[in-house]
């Protein structure tokens, strides 16, 4: 559906062209000659564009379909039926994927681009972490189902294999594969691509499912839900027991690995989907930017976020062992220290971010132009992803003021409507900063740029009296008078201060990046290592009922933590360019 | 998320330009002068792009929450709280759009771009008629509650004031200002559009939602859902009486003016939302092609298609009153004649356009290049809806082939399989239509197009005979060299035999295209009109709980009724271009 910039036909003879293409200036050039050929291309791609999009469109739906199927009617379609959809749908695409990997091992020319943006290391590394939980998971549950072998389905052992397999070979081909711009089989490539973020979309609901119908199961606290149990009983194996002693245990183990798992699948799925947009792409591999990370320009923001950090594990820690204990009087006061931690947390980190797009007003760095399809799926990603925590705050700043905001809940109040604010701020820091020339070119453009007349003149005077500096500067996409690229050391006329002032404004800028991360660091932690103050705190589930709240918990919740893992990374990199 | 391709920064002196810019080729050209303003405009544009998209967000995720509250919790949150949201929302919208209007007739060059492709003819038409219906619908309601106001609240009665003002402001801003690309006030119109598209939104949820909980009151034959009676009544007035005899009249009354309001919502919001992407965008209005409409040509798919038409009408008809009688039997033959209707259409659909798909294969045209915002909005939004009608007709089968297909169930099975194949054949068939060159322009492409010196030369003749002829034909943007415009009727030494070839293709893809839009337009005219086989027809009621399945109907064929509209237009442009 979104258009695909960027993405042109390649040349006539591929193997031999060399690796830095220039991506726009090939189409007027050869424009003629390479038209006859291209058009058949650009028809393929239509075409396996499509093709792929509707294999995806036809799984999904059948997928929900069943899904709703096994949790609406459990008398005619069942767990197992939902799980030999699934076999089949993972070993297909497990297939498929050792296909790739053996043909783009045979042939020399398979991947001749790689983008240098996809697959980045925290993606690929949370990537692993989680696909090992996953495996862990895999193992109790064929231990657990091993003790129900003589009274129950042999899918229900089939299914943990195949997916153990399946984890293996997904973390191993993403891991090896995540940055190729595919240019060979494109068709081929593009539907397989499809099929394995349906497969991994399908795992993901599924995992949603059954973690959201086990939370029905055995409610916090109250025993109303007994009737989801009774749903549920036929396909399970109430009457069944166990043959070794393990079985209970097992079972809970594996159930804390289930969030791992589901945000195995959520990771997959992206990275799944950015080599589907790279399928067919030309990249010019030199056109990143060497920016070093050096921590030491940076002083006040590591500090004061490294003091949250603590701050926030103390609290973390204190949180879990008394909510563990389960006495009522215990868990609120646990649950109040939380909400004191998150609001301050937020609150410093909205304070930071706006002072941060102050600065931006400030300076007069050119946004990045040019069309840049790794940036643009970056900033999808990050909206994207924001609005699984828009979605927990919004259900609960309902509830709360529906239902008065009292004791704690005022404190809940606050919280979420806080995070709303930093969310909304944080985005727009992030994708400014994403937008925006790295630093050191800037202050020349500034000054110089309305005339086009003294640019040019003095441009002349550079190149004549600093070729060698010239020479090193690299090509931006947005510069084409390429005149304009004066080293950041070369002596210029500017007057002093002007600089100083612009160092006390990257400064900044890197602090409150420093800042920002370690706090998004710490509200990644407590919600990925088991903090679940929407269900310790009764009034979601008391509000909404609690299927519904479960629902909206286990869906928004992994998209939540996947946010604050991607806003460190993109946190990251403006602190790169600043 | 979407990057926006074919946006560019005007030029400095707005007022001034000439209407045909070329969008391509301005760039390149005074790119030193205007780039110190384009950055800045730059800059402005992914701000508001932002600031809108993050309002979209908010309100979107707030309202979603207050409708779960209202479903699920009515004694906090009611239907009273959702509407005094839906007041504000709805007042602020009206206001923009009126100072909208207002500003746009004041200043002289407001407007300098229309986007053609924009607010074709069918979908503002069917957004008045829908809009009337609307009417007459909040006309009926505030009737309706006016016999309540002496024991229920005030806000029933001026919700549908407000938005009677609301639809009629609307219907005349979106009838006048569908097709403007806006280059005044740029971040004021992309949020005023933003809200204008939540709103639409909201209220579209809004009534999906009450019409689901309307049919839960009331579920045909069985009464097994008073307890979804009792979760509502305290936010209705069962408790009170109406003071006049018209009451039960109105109230069964609006309820069947409720689809046309909901698909009011969805045309409004997709006219909002191609409105938003042509923000700032610079188009060349001789662009278009000036194709006629000629309905000689064709003979064969126009007479099936009408005889398909006139007997699914007669269908139609026999089905609603046996339907109406509520005699179980009639029913089931109804259903029966129903199905097989729809399967003999369906299949006649799949069998053509497997045919048209075949010949796409046998001619050479090439694929239109360039990127078209408005044609890839176009593809997107035909995909999209598309999904709608997937998901029933999947949720269907599940059902049905795990209750087992007895009965009219095997045709109904049938009917949905099919479905679910002409679907993805008719997308492929108008996607690949879409994508090509007009007919005509093709037939020296082909042969001479590998060649540029041959080409060059012989262009260089035909400019010396026929210059009348070339200087009639439009500026393609396909074509960068200006000398292969050759005009159709030109003789150009291609042997003859090749043009009578071209001619019984087109000829074949015209009937086709002509018959798929007479079944198109059946399809859409069965459930716009009231059929409902899917309630009539109890298994998926019964499958799934009955809220479940109310939910997937009553989302689903909205966007499939919007779809088959869609198709219609979409055929009938592949026909112009055949």
């Amino acid at each position: 559906m979104a258009a695909e910039e960027g993405y042109i036909s390649p040349p006539p003879t591929l193997p031999s062209t060399p690796c830095s293409v220039q991506v726009g200036s090939m189409r007027t050039g050869s424009d003629v000659l390479s038209t006859s050929r291209g058009t058949v291309r650009e028809r393929g791609r239509n075409r396996s564009w499509l093709l792929s999009s509707i294999i995806t469109v036809n799984v999904l739906i059948l997928g929900i379909a069943l899904v709703s199927g096994s949790v609406f009617n459990n008398v005619k379609i069942n767990a197992i039926n939902l799980q030999i959809f699934l076999i089949v749908l993972v070993i297909l695409t497990t297939a498929w994927m050792l296909y790739y990997t053996i043909y783009t091992s045979r042939e020399d020319h398979a991947v001749l681009y790689k983008d240098s943006h996809a697959g980045p290391v925290w993606l690929r590394g949370g990537l692993v972490l989680f696909g090992i939980c996953s495996l862990i998971m895999d193992v109790f549950k064929i231990a657990n189902y091993i003790g129900y072998l003589h009274c129950d389905s042999a899918v229900k052992i089939v299914f943990p294999v195949v997916q153990a397999v399946f984890i293996l070979v997904q973390t191993y081909f993403l891991w090896l594969h995540a940055k190729d711009c595919v240019q060979l089989q494109r068709n081929i490539t593009r539907c397989g691509l499809m099929l394995t973020l349906s497969t991994n979309l399908m795992l993901w609901m599924a995992a949603v499912t059954e973690e959201s119908l086990h939370q029905t199961v055995v409610p916090p606290e109250d025993g109303n839900s007994t009737h989801s149990y009774d749903i549920r009983a036929p396909g399970g194996y109430s009457s069944c027991n166990c043959s070794h002693s393990a079985c209970a245990i097992l079972e809970k183990a594996y159930y804390y690995l289930y969030p791992f798992n589901i945000e195995y699948s959520l990771f997959a799925s992206a990275m799944a989907y950015v080599m589907w947009k790279n399928v067919g792409r030309l990249v010019d591999e030199h056109n990143h930017h060497s920016l070093h990370f050096r921590l030491k320009d940076v002083l006040v923001g590591p500090a004061v976020g490294l003091v949250m950090l603590g701050a926030g594990l103390g609290t973390f820690v204190i949180y879990e062992v008394d909510v563990e204990k389960g006495d009522p009087g215990k868990r609120d006061t646990a649950l109040m220290i939380h909400y004191v931690m998150n609001t301050v947390a937020v609150t410093l980190m909205s304070v930071s971010t706006v002072a941060g797009c102050a600065i931006y007003r400030l300076d007069q760095r050119d946004p990045v132009s040019g069309k840049n399809p790794t940036r643009s799926l970056d900033v999808g990603l990050l909206i994207g992803a924001s609005i699984g925590q828009f979605t927990i705050c919004y259900f609960t700043i309902v509830a709360v003021v529906a239902t008065g905001a009292e004791g704690h809940n005022a404190l809940n109040l606050a919280v979420s409507l806080l995070t709303v604010i930093q969310l909304c701020l944080q985005n727009i820091f992030i994708i400014e900063g994403l937008h925006r020339e790295p630093f050191h070119e800037d202050m020349h453009q500034a000054s110089v740029f309305t005339n086009p007349y003294v640019l040019q003149a003095q441009a002349h005077r550079d190149i004549h009296n600093l070729p060698e500096t010239f020479m090193e500067t690299k090509s931006s996409p947005a510069l084409t008078v390429h005149s304009m690229h004066v080293a950041p050391s070369a002596p210029s006329g500017s007057p002093l201060p002007q600089r100083h002032r612009l160092t006390w404004k990257r400064r900044a800028l890197k602090e409150i990046c420093a800042f920002l991360m370690l706090c998004n660091i710490l509200l990644w932690i407590m919600p990925a290592f088991g903090a679940r103050p929407q269900f310790d705190n009764t009034i979601g589930a008391e509000f909404y009922e609690f299927t519904m709240w479960a629902a909206v918990v286990n869906i928004g919740l992994p998209f939540g933590i996947f946010y604050r893992m991607h806003s460190v990374a993109s946190l990251f990199e403006v602190f790169l360019t600043s």
